[in-house]
């Protein structure tokens, strides 16, 4: 089969041989995949990963247990041990032995086919699009903060940063609680959140001003760390939804001095994404700014790296 | 009267006006003062305070409302203006315009006299000596992590440092777990809490296994909280005690991917603490390893900058 493969020094288009799903593994086919920042750290070293790219997608099932086949799915990322600790206090997603699609020792799916866990697959319902199902794993990560942090529509709540994921917040924000206030720092994506019918401020023009009952900082950024920290108010609370790695040294005296509680927040309930969509309670096809095809997959990321972009798109194809 | 004033650049031990209560406060004789962290951080410059330092105290009521006069007391440091926003969501601690005692805009206890609001004092049972009462402000703060956290007996709790508010926050979680588990820097201090009844560990020693349910981080140094980071299970809380500036870059990363929560935590309730000590439940009048006279309140601070010290503190005497 075809596949992205990331062997350490950069990401190559080559053949590889069709998945062996082992016992308890289905195979698929895939039809659609979605380029996320993981992917782009990857190719920066993240986890020291080698292998196929990839884990937001949606898939035919070619082989797998008797009523599965021939299904529209996409499946769960994490495919834990089950028998550890943390298996057993069910948190399979903290498996320190797990492995992650397409981030942690397991294939992932800018490819022809991948094998993955009966357990973690989903169906996805004819009502919801291949267009709509690709953002199911992301917007179960935005889903997943209103199941860590109480937010109620009285509540001032801010999020940091324009690019794929806080995109997809602002829309749950604004299905949750019918407004969302979104600070970014690239007018074109903005104006994407301000159609949706989000509030926008580009970061230039925000002056934080500690009245933010929750901040959401989803610019993978210390400078969004820090202007999160000047947006929050005392004892309110800030949800960290993507890493960054160092860079310049942090002051956290304002998280002691204020009280103030910061969540990490990381993967959530395919479930209620799918269940959203299904809903039509919010639209999310109009994020994909980019399709190319899976021949050419090696500009799906670079087109992902251009800010001009939102999701990026990996066509594979029936199959 | 005699009182140490930080100038800007340095403490001096000098003669100042006494003290003239404005409406609503009360004028108090310093009996016996103790040294904390932050008054070493504002000889470097916290908050660019200017004034009387000092801010943990035991005194007497020498004027005030009828029915105070005589009273042995202490005082909540945060003097709130009582009418802002925050102040009328009950967070008066966080009231922007707040002045604090011995740390901004307002005259601390290393002092004979000091005038504080008659709101903010707290009588001081006969139970409780002041050997006890000059540690009602720090047992407080190590109060309030249990209400800002939710602590069982059958959680793994991890203090992280053995100065003075570790010792406090280990005493208390013996008091209400069972148990303490503590991990430092210098022997002569873990002998201390271990002698309480802690267990204690050498950070040289001490392999952290992202296992502790809860980290509370009393450490003040980014070091600490990057251990706090790599003890703390997936889903746990790590309590950040106490402020640090900078230093170095910080990966914030394994907040997000073990989805931890952070919680910073500050002053807390007086009341629980005097009932606490005149319960006998606690013993803390033993952490008190050093005893200066006003007249010499300079050698207090060096004292107090001695990791062999844990609390100092400074008699002022009977009015």
């Amino acid at each position: 089969m075809r596949a992205l493969v990331y062997d350490g020094t950069g990401a190559i288009l080559t053949d590889r041989p069709d998945p062996r799903p082992e016992r308890g593994e289905a195979l698929l086919a895939i039809r659609l995949a979605g380029v996320c920042r993981t992917d782009l750290e990857i190719l920066d070293g993240y986890m020291n990963f080698r292998g196929v790219m990839g884990h937001e997608f949606v898939g035919t099932v070619l082989a797998g247990p008797p009523g599965w086949s021939g299904k529209r799915v996409t499946a769960e990322i994490n495919c834990p041990c089950g028998q550890c600790r943390l298996c057993l206090m069910g948190l399979g997603g903290h498996c320190p032995t797990r492995t992650v699609l397409g981030i942690v020792g397991r294939d992932g799916v800018f490819a022809e086919l991948v094998a993955v866990p009966v357990a973690n697959l989903h169906e996805i319902p004819d009502s919801v699009s291949d267009d709509q199902a690709v953002f199911i794993e992301p917007l179960a990560a935005a889903l997943q903060i209103f199941h860590q942090v109480a937010v109620s529509d009285k509540d001032n709540v801010v999020v940091l940063g324009d690019g794929r994921l806080a995109q997809l917040i602002a829309r749950v924000l604004m299905a949750k609680c019918g407004r969302a206030v979104m600070v970014g720092r690239y007018a074109r994506r903005l104006v994407v959140a301000a159609r949706a019918g989000a509030e926008t401020f580009l970061a230039a023009d925000f002056t934080p001003a500690a009245q933010a009952d929750v901040v959401i900082d989803a610019t993978g950024t210390p400078e969004g760390f820090e202007l999160a920290m000047q947006a929050v108010r005392p004892r309110g609370t800030i949800v960290l939804k993507s890493t960054f790695a160092g860079g310049r040294p942090l002051n956290l005296a304002p998280l002691v001095i204020n009280e103030v509680t910061v969540v990490g927040s990381r993967c959530g309930p395919f479930d209620e994404a799918i269940a959203l969509l299904a809903s039509g309670q919010i639209e999310v096809a109009s994020l994909i700014t980019a399709r190319v095809p899976l021949g050419r997959a090696m500009e799906a990321l670079l087109a992902a790296k251009n800010r001009e972009n939102l999701k990026v798109v990996i066509e594979v194809g029936e199959p």
